[in-house]
């Protein structure tokens, strides 16, 4: 059964997911991000979340589809990918010796066939409903038992969004260690120009405050959560999945 | 080359060092372990760790022996390894919807061969120096530089311990993910019960502060910084291990 798509390229994201046994099907968005205006940090990256996770979803009705994307922020100052090697050097030299935080936004959508076939010629939007639904996480009384889902299905969209923030750490670093750590190339498909799980960022963060998958790039707890009340049927196959493959 | 000795047979260290590029021979200890009385949790770990290291060190004379120790803390309470399920049923019990403390402690030992072959038929402490050396870290300014490590080398005997704690805060855990845990066998082998980095446990954690793989095995950042001052040598390997590895 492959009921999950995961609307995001990211290779952290995937592995993140097989890691909780969360079988799921790649399929990264192709928006182009629209960022509000006016919008906070934490607003934009579960808006960008739901953008991704609505396109994706459109193309793949009955399933669920999780959107999600990670920025960071120092000082109320987004970090976003880096350019080329300078932008990453710039980035590093400002996070070092400093505490910043990370926000990682997660859409979880499912339409039906219904909605996905009303096709618009460029939308990234299911034509019904994703603009009225509401942002933010409804109380889970609503939405978890049979009647609630039938609310939400009835109008042939369901979506939940939520976010989660981790401070982050860095210790003081030396010109010569961010240059060598650029010269591995990570840094350079990451927002904030680091990944914690790399060999040498692991090595650059002293503490963090907070989750440290969602500075990797999913808030696996918070995730776990929200799943038992919005599409609990998936997460048989976690504890399936662990117990299958420790057993052996 | 290969300079570095774990002094350790747990998977999870390995990997840690392996992740940094510090290649290193797993040699675990056969050390009983002698838990000093009165002994607060930090200096338990601390000496578990030096006994650990001191143990394999004398084996490998000329070497960088890393020896760890890490324990789990609930309310003053050491949670050790469970001894069987019922136990890691009970720990996890206590854990969930709660705080504890996870403790590492970290040994590098240093031996030369004139040290290592004064054998004793039971000693798993060398013979000389180690019961009389300092606990604790001692200014990197008496160690780092040439003439601080010839101080210690008269002696044939170097040692720098240090430990990193961090706060690890559990959801509230059902009964049933309780048990579906423990059926993965994941727990038996881990202080506490539990992995950080496991399928379900990575679910099971909401937020910690501090260092996420100290709690995994190693304070990874805290290490790099002592060998920076105890062993720089062994550090180039760490940088050139990165810029190989992802250059390809």
């Amino acid at each position: 059964l492959e009921s999950i798509v995961l609307a995001s390229g990211s290779p952290r994201r995937h592995a993140l997911l097989n890691m909780i046994g969360l079988r799921h099907r790649v399929v990264p968005s192709t928006v182009i991000e629209l960022i509000p205006e006016g919008a906070n940090p934490a607003q934009i990256a579960c808006e960008l979340a739901a953008q991704k996770a609505r396109e994706v979803a459109r193309a793949h009705p009955n399933m669920l589809t999780i959107g999600a994307d990670t920025i960071v922020v120092l000082d109320g100052q987004i970090l976003g990918k880096p350019a080329n090697e300078s932008d990453a050097l710039r980035m590093l030299n400002m996070l070092k010796n400093n505490t910043h935080e990370v926000i990682t936004g997660v859409a979880l959508v499912y339409v039906t066939p219904e909605i996905a076939t009303e096709a618009t010629s460029d939308g990234n939007v299911p034509s019904t409903g994703a603009q009225e639904l509401p942002q933010g996480v409804p109380s889970s009384a609503e939405e978890t038992g049979p009647e609630g889902s039938q609310v939400w299905r009835e109008q042939g969209f369901s979506q939940r969004i939520f976010h989660q923030t981790t401070s982050v750490t860095f210790a003081d670093l030396s010109e010569q260690e961010i240059r060598a750590y650029i010269a591995t190339g990570s840094p350079m498909d990451k927002a904030g120009s680091y990944g914690i799980q790399d060999d040498l960022g692991s090595l650059f963060v002293s503490r963090i405050v907070g989750d440290y998958y969602n500075v990797v790039g999913l808030p696996l707890q918070m995730l776990y959560e929200e799943l038992k009340s919005f599409a609990p049927e998936v997460l048989t196959h976690v504890f399936n999945a662990a117990i299958v493959t420790k057993s052996v």
